[in-house]
């Protein structure tokens, strides 16, 4: 969306980061798409909404300063905030499961009539409090075992629990392969921004299993990792352009002396998988 | 409320017994408040309406044919039946957490619009089956612990998960009480009918931990069941009348040879908690 408005739109910026991946903001640079970080840094210009999606407030003033918008907000966001939104209007206490300092939480806050909770995990929950009608919502990049523990948590304080299952199953289906693929490897490597709260739950949940490399670039790999590796996973956050994954690949190839098992795409990369 | 109305009625029956406790009905019977099973047998009498709550469809009924109702349903129950039905008219996937012969569960099922799903634990779920929007629903005496497994099993298969936590308070303290009963003592009388779900419940938390017998009424109790027992804990059931529980006491105290410590309230005996 935001390659195709560059063409479009001569003028263009994104507000904050796009995704959390600094090489593909490097390459849409280049495109022409410039990043600012504040509204007032738009004068005027098109505007790309980031996939984590913005708070309210700031939707709002773009609309009333005519701002024209492309809005790539994930449709799994979209959601979250359309759910959190819907919980404050029903009155609910509004729990979210997230990373209080990560911009989809931050503009899903802005979303609901009352006061949110934010925590990531059980254990940051108020003690010993108890609520009426509670509803939960999870950052979409969280895992499925960290919301179960959090409602298990609730379920004693609460009279009524009303939970939004708002994680991404891209996210989920990418943790489970991610798992099965450690399990099964000597040494993991995970690709995608030191920013990207997908990518570093991915670099977790795998390194419960073996050796995890949580890297950006093919650049930082060194040759040493796989003295003594057989078997070497290769997984990536849902941010993480392509071409990324193919240098990285190629590196390793080249680290391992088969040079000419090199790829130039990323279906060629053997046992890959969407 | 019962005994109230026996005196003000001179033709009164229960739909069913009015709680899970065969001498409290047999003495309900003598004060001239007799248990019919079917509404055939009414006849046109006063009719009381059972702690664990009537379908919709035979309230309806009742209603229909003018009968006067005495509605001893269950604070607790009533709220459980409203919750079904807003479920049910919202479109959720009722499912309750609960025995499905129960007189309570029957009841409950008939206030949903929709089908109900009716499991005794989590591993009863359907296998595999994804939800949209689902509600849950607890009969009033589960434990906490059998709706959190029971969450935990239907969230990464829901959507929408919305719990009313319908777990009667007093249930809950009861079973509280007796877990820490039961770990301070060396052996376990619990009281109540055979056929209350709450009595069950009381006696399957106190088996866990130590020797624990469920009975009726005092008559039951075996002098051996005390040979080299220091602590006997006691408890009993939400319909258990207390003139059975001081016997009950009185019974044990007279097998361990302390006639002089007999009581005549049940709130003389040591310990005693409400």
């Amino acid at each position: 969306m935001a390659e195709n408005a560059a063409k479009k739109y001569n003028e263009i910026v994104t507000l904050g980061s796009i995704i959390h991946n600094p090489q593909m903001v490097q390459k849409l640079e280049k495109d022409g798409i410039l990043k600012v970080n504040d509204l007032s840094e738009i004068e005027g210009r098109t505007t790309i909404i980031r996939s984590h999606g913005v708070g309210k407030e700031i939707l709002d003033k773009l609309l009333e300063d005519n701002v024209e918008i492309v809005n790539t907000t994930c449709p799994y966001v979209s959601k979250t905030q359309e759910y959190t939104q819907l919980l404050g209007k029903e009155g609910y206490q509004v729990i979210i499961l997230g990373d209080k300092n990560h911009p989809e939480v931050i503009a899903l806050q802005s979303y609901s009539d009352g006061k949110t909770i934010v925590v990531k995990d059980a254990a940051e929950l108020p003690k010993n409090k108890k609520y009426d009608k509670t509803g939960v919502i999870s950052q979409t990049t969280r895992n499925i075992e960290d919301l179960q523990d959090l409602v298990k948590a609730l379920l004693p304080r609460c009279k009524e629990l009303r939970i939004m299952n708002t994680i991404c199953s891209a996210t989920t289906i990418r943790q489970e392969a991610t798992l099965e693929l450690a399990k099964n490897s000597d040494l993991m490597i995970v690709i995608g921004g030191r920013n990207s709260s997908n990518t570093k739950m991915l670099a977790k949940i795998s390194a419960k299993f073996i050796k995890t490399y949580h890297i950006e670039v093919a650049e930082e790999i060194e040759k040493e990792w796989f003295n003594n590796v057989e078997n070497i996973g290769i997984t990536a956050g849902a941010s993480t352009p392509d071409w990324i994954i193919v240098e990285v690949y190629n590196k390793i190839i080249e680290y391992l002396g088969n040079r000419e098992q090199k790829v130039t795409n990323i279906e060629e990369i053997p046992g890959f998988k969407e």
